[in-house]
């Protein structure tokens, strides 16, 4: 791998980069598909030009940093239209996280810094785990589920595609979280909550549908 | 020391097992009260058989890996039916975690990864400090007692014997938790808890008296 | 510098001695305006004398260990008093905590255990940063602002000087807390809160207007 492509340029990204830093990994750029931000330095690192350049650089690992509770799918989308085979996606685990000999990170995933995962288990694909979240026994995240910062599963929690937590949020043993969902910052969710819903509040209870 | 034996095979004890791994201790086996289990491998370890096995390995050290809310009291009574030396108890520190030269950590404690002790201080026997537990100065955690992921201690806080604080929970500068006293998840404690009741919420409020 | 002077003696005192142990720092002693105090020993490290003390040491780095809820400015205060070239002051890292490259640490400020900083940005002069504390791309935090432990900040908030946050607040994208303002411990803020105020609560509201 010749070094890292970052797929958008906000704070997901900066983040990202700062993780691969930290870890050692050299970053080739930021993608955007903003016009306007083309040829902008971030952090020391330029943006190239838009998401389709992945393309042309086929020695590059991929991370799409890209997370939003407003549109929990965009994630997925971004995976699905940059239509890259799996092996093109890199990996990236700040060196102050703690993840367990024997987990499984799935492609495109990224781990922030002090994040713990306890123990073996699958982390699906393109998830993306900020600061100090925490993953416990027997937990299985989905492919492109965001955990913001601080999020904690208790042991045994399910999380669907695509769902989104918000900061601080604590999720009670056994928990299912369907696919889609969007979870408040510092709700406690102490029983499952159905595929597309918003939930939030100690004890978290649902917002609204989401359309 | 041979190697550790871990009592329980649930899991706490398979992250145990993974500490002891990051920290390079051996694991000689699990321990199951329950024949069902017996004879079963675990993230490549076996389960030896029933806890009465610790006094067949009398070079090895033992940790009781025994947790639960509904009976805060558990990890007491495996204890106490032992029956060991205090010696023949193991202390495990997860290489993540921080803890501040002069802490004194009773025997058979374990500490996860994450978990920070900011201050020399006295930390009780058989306690769990899961990952991202927080305590600070002059904090008193009795023994056998149970702070969950992410449980955050202020300075002077006392918790007595057996108590089990839930994941999250945030407990005030000066608060004293009696023994076997139980916190819920993501509770917000500001007042002192007697013994044995049961508190939740923000700010915390007694639920029930425990029976 | 010769070593560090740590002004007061109470828990941020000892818990900034245990950081500088960790961090390999040498610490010559505490300074505390309370005569009382003046010749005892605190973890191993005697209490000096009182804080004018820090004039006779011009080879010392000052950090000023004071912080208080009830009395947000308390710390301002007595860096005014004090009086000192910026120079004079030391700044303060855990060696466990995680501060991405590239951010700016103000002179005096103090970082613990598990702290997290993902991205560049500008932190100010004399803030604590408590443990597990969490700030994200583009924050803003201002001089003498108090962090208590697990505070999280989500991207692009700013905080006013001389406020304090309480343990595990946490506040959303974007929003701004004034200066001296006051937020609870366990709070989560969704909207601004004007200067001198305290809020509290899951969402946070205006307790009541400091005088």
């Amino acid at each position: 791998m010749s070094g890292l492509l970052l797929v958008g340029a906000g704070g997901l990204a900066r983040e990202a980069l700062a993780a691969a830093r930290a870890a050692g990994a050299p970053v080739l750029g930021f993608l955007d598909d903003d016009p306007a931000r083309h040829g902008e330095v971030v952090d020391g690192v330029r943006v190239l030009g838009g998401s389709e350049l992945v393309h042309e650089h086929p020695d590059a690992g991929v991370l799409v940093c890209v997370a939003s509770p407003v549109r929990p799918t965009a994630r997925a989308k971004v995976v699905a239209r940059l239509g890259l085979a799996r092996e093109r996606y890199a990996t990236l685990v700040h060196p102050a996280a703690s993840v367990a000999a024997g987990v499984e990170l799935g492609e495109g995933s990224i781990v922030l810094a002090g994040v713990v995962v306890t123990a073996p288990q699958r982390v699906g694909a393109h998830v993306v785990a900020m600061p100090h979240v925490l993953l416990t026994h027997d937990d299985a995240v989905g492919d492109c589920v965001i955990l913001a910062g601080r999020v904690a599963l208790a042991g045994g929690v399910r999380v669907g595609e695509s769902a989104y937590l918000g900061a601080g949020a604590l999720v009670r043993q056994g928990v299912h979280i369907g696919q889609e969902a969007v979870i408040g910052m510092g709700a406690v969710v102490l029983t499952d909550v159905p595929a597309g819903e918003t939930w939030a509040g100690v004890p978290a209870a649902r917002l609204r549908r989401s359309t």
